[in-house]
């Protein structure tokens, strides 16, 4: 899954984006109350994610918990276009995903897609973005999925099972199309242009509904195959769309794996982390103390919060105190970044632990070719 | 291999296909005298398809013949678009390439090209198009080939094989290249675009020059491939064309699979091959006997000569003969036609015998991905 080549051109909002327009434009769904509330009926318990909007669209959700709530279970599938090495912003739908999966009990497969970043990378070999490949793998498995109900695909490993199902969606799909959805032009690889047909493969890969959670940027792949199902006989994936995660410069844009100081790696050791952040993430305060402790910060725009906001800080009642403390000025942005930082080296910490034990891991969760 | 969909609009001169102007337009270069006897010197023998300008142009040739007396082999390589039963004409090259490879003691490989056909073919599923591609192979194992040194590829059977080396082809061909050389438009799916990588994929299956004996309306992807294999550090094809056959109807077209009557199936039977020829096939005679024995048949436009020449009679005196005495009007029309029917039949016979023994021998020639 590209994570970078097909940026939406969102619209920004006082340097925001504005995610109101966004699905406007996608013509997706905003996820409503009564949604949430089905969700949680289904699942017995709220996601801090859905709670606080870093999942905030989707298409077709309910028919998925419709068929659920009948005896109908459904599949997940997400994925990564392994370019480089994992971030902390692509844990965002894994962790989610893996909520999703235990409450549940559905089966996973998880897509890395080194064929694709291979077309997209002029300065990328096949054997590079296997490499990278492997390392996403490992941070995937590290966040606690079980072989049994889960399964990695790596499109050239697995190509043998993806290529017939590919082809039926490739034989649907024109060039128009694919223009039309990522601004293809006669210049683009024919590899790239065929490449949409793989990332649709997984889909059908069970004779199942399937719910796919993944980054709103993604959602164009899906678009077209949501056109193609039914012209193939299939059911429409259903998605569930997270907000793109800023990177460390600031809001309104994503984190980049290609941005070596804009990004925390799942492998930086606590210094690094602490240098990072320090460094560069992006502060909601003012420039000095005394207008700080007199104005406060703005928390809608520092990068620290956000972090703490999306992924680390799931108890509300902490994140409110944080929140208050830093716009009354009370929290400076130093002490701040103080707690993010410690929280992201926590993370790490056991998150390193994990991915070292998932190297012996990963041959039960490789998907084998029928 | 498309047989039917990439068809040059070849100039016409008097009804016959003018294969100078088409080399010209290609660009490909006619086989010498020179190079006729390069040839002969390597194999020790001369082959009547080359003799009689049946095979009549080619792409560096001279390299491999060049590098092959240097003691560098190469390797052969053909294929079928399979979109339906085999027919006498789709043998001419694969009679040919057993051949050379008996001659030159080298590899073969052999591509029938399901998904493609798939692509082409709104009315064909995969199941189809593989259903035919073990209907053809079982033809090509007929003509005598040994699984020691000749691998069948079937492209969804070894796509595992041939998807990483396609992708490297993809990465460097746009949607430009292929609407230059193919007339693909915007209409066309995303499957027909990047389905000429994988014809180009079994190029570089090993690593030796590849010699390319194909019909001249195959060229096109090659040249696709030619462009290509220096920027992936790969020596070109060469390649060797055979002329269009034509179809029973009359010259100036090939024959076609998909053309019921003008057809002779290698599964034919001996009375539907009578029938056909005698029904169908277009003749050079004069409307009534008196004029035939006074002007004479054309031999030229006659399709029941010309199978004689392409195919059917390696004997240059008798097929002189038969020239000579159909054009001074001794030979009437049906006597020439009763000649082809029963050289046909005696090919057939044998043929289908050998065909039937493929059944069981088919699993040693299949291509294993490794």
């Amino acid at each position: 899954m590209s994570t970078e080549d097909f940026i939406v051109t969102p619209c920004h909002d006082e340097g925001n984006i504005d995610y109101d327009k966004l699905t406007k434009r996608f013509g997706t769904e905003r996820i409503s109350s009564e949604l949430l509330d089905r969700i949680k009926k289904n699942t017995g318990e709220d996601h801090f994610m859905l709670r606080r909007g870093v999942f905030f669209s989707h298409r077709e959700m309910n028919r998925i918990l419709e068929d659920y709530e009948k005896g109908k279970k459904f599949f997940l599938y997400t994925g990564r276009g392994p370019s480089g090495h994992t971030h902390i912003g692509h844990l965002v739908p894994w962790v989610f995903a893996k909520w999703l999966q235990e409450k549940f009990d559905v089966n996973m497969y998880f897509q890395l897609t080194d064929d694709e970043k291979f077309y997209a990378k002029s300065n990328l070999t096949l054997e590079d973005t296997k490499k990278f490949a492997y390392e996403n793998a490992l941070d995937f498995i590290a966040l606690g999925f079980k072989p049994e109900n889960t399964k990695i695909i790596i499109n050239t490993r697995n190509i043998q099972t993806l290529y017939p199902i590919a082809a039926q969606v490739a034989k649907k799909v024109n060039f128009s199309n694919t223009k039309g959805v990522f601004g293809f032009t006669n210049e683009t690889n024919i590899g790239m242009i065929f490449y949409t047909s793989l990332q649709s493969a997984p889909c059908f890969i069970e004779d199942k509904p399937v719910l796919i959670p993944l980054g709103v940027d993604q959602d164009p792949h899906f678009r077209i195959t949501r056109d193609v199902a039914p012209k193939i006989g299939k059911q429409k994936p259903a998605l569930i769309h997270n907000i793109m995660i800023p990177g460390l410069e600031g809001p309104g844009g994503k984190m980049s794996a290609s941005s070596e100081n804009g990004t925390i790696y799942t492998t930086d050791a606590p210094d690094v982390v602490k240098k990072k952040i320090n460094k560069y993430a992006f502060s909601g305060g003012q420039p000095d103390i005394e207008q700080h402790r007199k104005i406060g910060g703005n928390p809608d725009v520092d990068v620290s919060y956000q972090y703490l906001r999306i992924f680390f800080e799931p108890d509300d009642n902490k994140l409110k105190s944080i929140h208050d403390d830093y716009k009354s000025g009370k929290m400076l942005t130093g002490e701040l970044k103080g707690i993010l930082i410690e929280k992201i080296n926590e993370f790490l910490e056991v998150h390193q632990e994990k991915r070292e034990k998932a190297k012996d891991q990963i041959d039960q969760f490789l998907y084998e070719n029928k």
